[in-house]
């Protein structure tokens, strides 16, 4: 049921009954790496190319979520799927070994929030029954594309974000146990005419701030309506400002936010503002957040996917960062109505 | 209501209100120009660089369509858009200029088709009210971004295809009078081992064989059921291994067969196979095929987009080309039921 402008209640709650989570070598030195179904000790996993590599560890997320549901690919109605990758390299390679319909997504570090919304929407309406919702990074793959091969050893600056090598997946039914899906607001892409790409945090704040506007509105909720408000990868300093945009515009946000760029590494890890990439908020997702959620440590989260919607060649002709963001609400065992 | 494997069919019909399709110079010479909407002059748009030009002239199409359809962009809920561009460049710098719910895709040329199905299944099941579809490519952005930049002149072989610059956007409905969407079939991705990058046409037609047999399965009718069927960029060459492969697996196509990069430009254009890119089917649906709907010359359509979805990397790689295609049936004024 459309709520307000752009958010969707879902009369039938969608169930996440099946997540897994990969992260690479890296990962595994961060934060939260027991929260991980798998953590990679080679990043390359005996592939010859990271491009490979990150198609494989996607794969992995994807059948590990299958199997973790206790599913066959073959009971999967659609897969939805992106990376950042020219093409989504990722997504279609690892579609490609899966005898599954496949839907390829782009919308950046947003793209697993995307999915998620849509095959929520999908599911609660009971178009298809279960779907399974996937996103991937890696850092040597986007480094390469995004930035300069590896070799070259650049410097990196106070302000940049560490893309984050991991993936994960989510499998999305109409009935079974999970935490639930409650709403899903969809975003719309805004630009705030930040141009710095070393400073992608400010350059997403102003739309997770926009979206949770909306959101807001949209179910006439506050802020403190849920236990933990997770945005994307703003990463710390894109923290900052979106409790900055947030309060320019009368919303006070609390303790009871987090950011899974800002969370994923330790800060001894040198990765700066902290990880980045669609397969961060993806990873975390599926490993710390629905965890917690399950073990009740949260009763109701808000996740917020951010994406910086530039290309790699958009800020050479001079144009600024567009970004977007999409609100998902899950609850488990809190039994509540908006 | 789904049927069989991976077939949706309507209950309620999606109705398409709006269309409008963009064509560029080349495109205006070409054997339908009469069909579009508005034929570009300069395929620069006035613009500093191809790839925001590409993204002007697919503003151009959602505009065209919103009003075509008596609607204004407040009205629409969700817009889907895919691109060619690294990044869908495009379609996200698109999105910003519009203040509307937004949903990147990526699908190559198949994207047009990914977002119709996507579109048809939640207007069909009245999650949303109003979609628009869109999809382009640009001639000279691809040419760059795929293979050479223009000033080299390179020589093109025989089996290759010509990027289209064109846009197409549709405004799908739950309410209003228009072309109905029938049934969507989502595609899966298949690999025939086809690595040769200048010919398209064959890697995507086994992707195109394997959902139409697909589709024919789920639905159980013949291909002679569709006034005409059209692929969507195979090309010359790639329509006689379309047809190729459906003979092999038993399924005579009559001359209800048509495809929408074979028909797009004339053979004096010397552009060897046809039309290719993301714009291409986009445009022909949007202009042609619904205009000969809403004529009476065909009754029921058989729309299948189709995409190779490498990577501009992958190749160098060593690796095959993935493909995909999706089926969506379109019918007006005939009131039958599959």
């Amino acid at each position: 049921m459309k709520k307000g402008k752009r958010t969707y209640v879902f009369d039938n709650r969608p169930k996440i009954i099946g997540r897994y989570a990969v992260g690479g070598p890296k990962e595994g030195e961060g934060s939260i790496p027991e929260y991980f179904d798998e953590i990679l000790e080679d990043d390359l996993l005996g592939q010859k190319t990271f491009e490979i590599a990150e198609s494989t560890m996607l794969r992995k997320a994807i059948n590990g979520a299958i199997q973790n549901a206790k599913l066959d690919v073959k009971d999967v109605d659609l897969l939805f799927s992106g990376d950042l990758l020219n093409q989504t390299f990722a997504s279609n390679f690892a579609a490609r070994e899966l005898d599954v319909p496949y839907a390829g997504l782009y919308g950046a570090c947003s793209s697993f929030g995307e999915g998620l919304a849509l095959a929520s929407m999908l599911v609660d309406s009971g178009t298809i029954g279960k779907a399974a919702v996937a996103a991937s990074s890696h850092f040597s793959a986007a480094e390469r594309q995004y930035r300069f091969p590896l070799e070259l050893g650049n410097q990196r600056t106070p302000t940049s974000q560490w893309t984050v090598t991991a993936a994960g997946c989510s499998v999305v039914s109409s009935d079974g146990n999970g935490p639930e899906i409650v709403s899903a607001t969809i975003g719309k892409v805004v630009d705030y005419d930040v141009s710095d790409v070393n400073n992608m945090g400010a350059a997403m704040a102003p739309a997770a701030g926009e979206t949770l506007l909306a959101h807001l509105e949209d179910t006439g909720v506050e802020p403190d309506y849920y236990d933990m408000i997770f945005t994307g990868d703003l990463g710390r300093h894109g923290m900052e400002m979106f409790r900055y945009f947030m309060e320019s515009s009368g919303v006070k946000i609390g303790d009871n936010y987090c950011d899974c760029g800002a969370m994923i590494f330790r800060p001894e890890q040198r990765t700066f503002q902290g990880g980045s990439g669609a397969g961060c908020c993806a990873s975390v997702f599926n490993c710390y957040i629905l965890e917690l959620l399950k073990r009740g440590r949260y009763g109701r989260v808000l996740f917020m996917p951010t994406g910086a919607l530039l290309s790699k060649d958009s800020p050479l002709q001079g144009e600024p960062i567009p970004a977007i963001c999409h609100a998902i609400s899950v609850e488990y065992n809190k039994k509540t109505e908006i």
